[in-house]
């Protein structure tokens, strides 16, 4: 990274989701000149709010730029929902995770020169993705000729299927969301805490997987052991943890059983997933998901230079 | 009802929920002279605020009071957890729904004799709870001979075994919290809408009881729907309640199954709950929850009385 002089990217990777925005000033070959956050994610912007929102966040590395050679900047993520900067419409699967056709935004600062990649979809079962495409596309960059299932651990967890460098289909489980909604919205708050306990997590994520149905019965008992037995917060956290990832792996038991599968994401996350699986005998390839927004980003860059 | 005068109650007889509380002014032989209600349920409530909270709701019918003949104050729910007013220490199952030994609070003001009645506990599976044993000491007190199982539909579900006029085991399942919860606090709010779908919530049951193991994948497929095949939003609220009712029933299959059930509660929660019984063929009787809870409040007193 460069210490002194302005920055002045060739080009900008964003990465913009529903709570945060993140950019990247790119050099040449894929090489990082300087990167910055913002926590003005989609979520809290309205669609006449992202440009400057964007030109905020990128000030300075937009000072040598003028209108006959704007910046393009290339965005992924909840930034093109359709309550977002401007609807990136589904594309469906099977495909390649990129398309070629990013969706052009029409900027007011004839500067830039903003597009965005758009989701995918699934028509039946019903299913959408906005932003792990880019992962996905990051991740065949490093890794072209895999074929399997990826496995993106997360508020809305993926499992993809990749087959010749496509998509060809996927299913959404809101483990991650599923289990904020419960410990932070529901009586089981005053019964989780911070921590860990390894062997509640795997007894939770056995019963789960070998009683699915009994599910709904085990999430008070979490309260009422707190009440009776000094259950600990921190157990009680990987119980419902164990319990909720338990579920999730009943729910896709085709997607993994006898499968390769890759692990993409937080390394914390991610590590609870692989323990969860290798419980059930299989062995999950492990990727850091740092970088392969970036990198799904760099393909979806290549793609538009290309054209 | 009286329409003149001071209202001189017997005593009076409190339900003091998390959220509201709600006292009668009882006169001779369980007749109601008046009822107040006021939202300051206990969640919004500090230890020492709950008496200032009571006598402003009673008021004037404490005028004709002296502390030579307290009020006699009958109260219960979550007025006695340990973050209520006094804690009510549960009692254990196997026994009957009222314990003869209320727990007493020191009032500071001398014109009330406050008494709370305490809640159940069970120790294996770790089960607890508090209101619902008066609503069922109410239910008994108008069909002392019953059998079988009663299910409380609510917030937290009870299923309780009930034999010999003692509860004897029960189940709580978050079926209403866990609705609220992924309905207000996660992405299906942008889903789900008010109104209601017959099919819907059938089809949905149906699945959930079938497929208990799928659940997981289930639910992020009602945003996706939505997005992609107009999926409406009381279609949507009928669904999630069809799986998670489902979900509830295959978690307690051993306490409907081939069993005398009577449902207890709210008109419009205990019909989903109906229909979905009598879908797997069981035919629960009915029985409207207004009235049971200040039934079992007067039994209560009956004990107090005899004692």
């Amino acid at each position: 990274m460069k210490s002194r002089g302005p920055v002045v990217p060739e080009w900008v990777a964003v990465d913009w989701g529903t709570t945060h925005c993140r950019a990247w000033a790119m050099g040449q070959d894929g090489s990082i000149l300087e990167d910055r956050r913002s926590d003005r994610g989609m979520g809290s912007l309205a669609p006449d709010e992202f440009e400057p929102a964007l030109t905020d966040l990128l000030a300075d590395w937009l000072d040598k730029v003028t209108p006959d050679t704007p910046l393009s900047v290339i965005c992924c993520g909840m930034v093109g929902a359709r309550q977002g900067w401007a609807e990136a419409a589904y594309v469906a699967v099977p495909c390649p995770p990129l398309s070629p056709d990013l969706t052009r935004v029409k900027a007011r600062d004839p500067r830039l020169d903003v597009r965005i990649v758009p989701g995918l979809k699934q028509d039946r079962p019903a299913d959408v993705m906005r932003g792990e495409e880019t992962q996905i596309a990051g991740f065949l960059s490093h890794t072209p000729q895999f074929d399997g299932v990826l496995c993106l651990p997360g508020s809305h967890t993926k499992w993809v299927q990749i087959s010749a460098g496509e998509v060809t289909g996927f299913q959404t489980v809101m483990t991650g969301e599923l289990f904020a909604a419960i410990a932070g919205h529901t009586v089981l708050r005053h019964s989780i805490a911070d921590g860990w306990d390894d062997a509640a997590f795997a007894t939770a994520l056995s019963d789960a997987l070998s009683h699915p149905e009994r599910l709904a019965a085990r999430l008070f008992s979490l309260r009422a052991e707190g009440l009776l037995h000094d259950l600990s917060g921190a157990t009680a956290r990987a119980r419902l943890s164990g319990l909720l990832i338990g579920a999730e792996l009943s729910a896709t038991r085709a997607w993994w059983l006898g499968r390769q599968i890759a692990l993409i994401g937080a390394a914390t996350l991610c590590s609870h997933y692989e323990t969860a699986l290798v419980a059930q005998g299989v062995q999950p390839i492990r990727t850091n998901g740092d970088g392969l927004t970036r990198a799904g980003l760099i393909a979806a860059r290549a793609l538009t230079v290309r054209k």
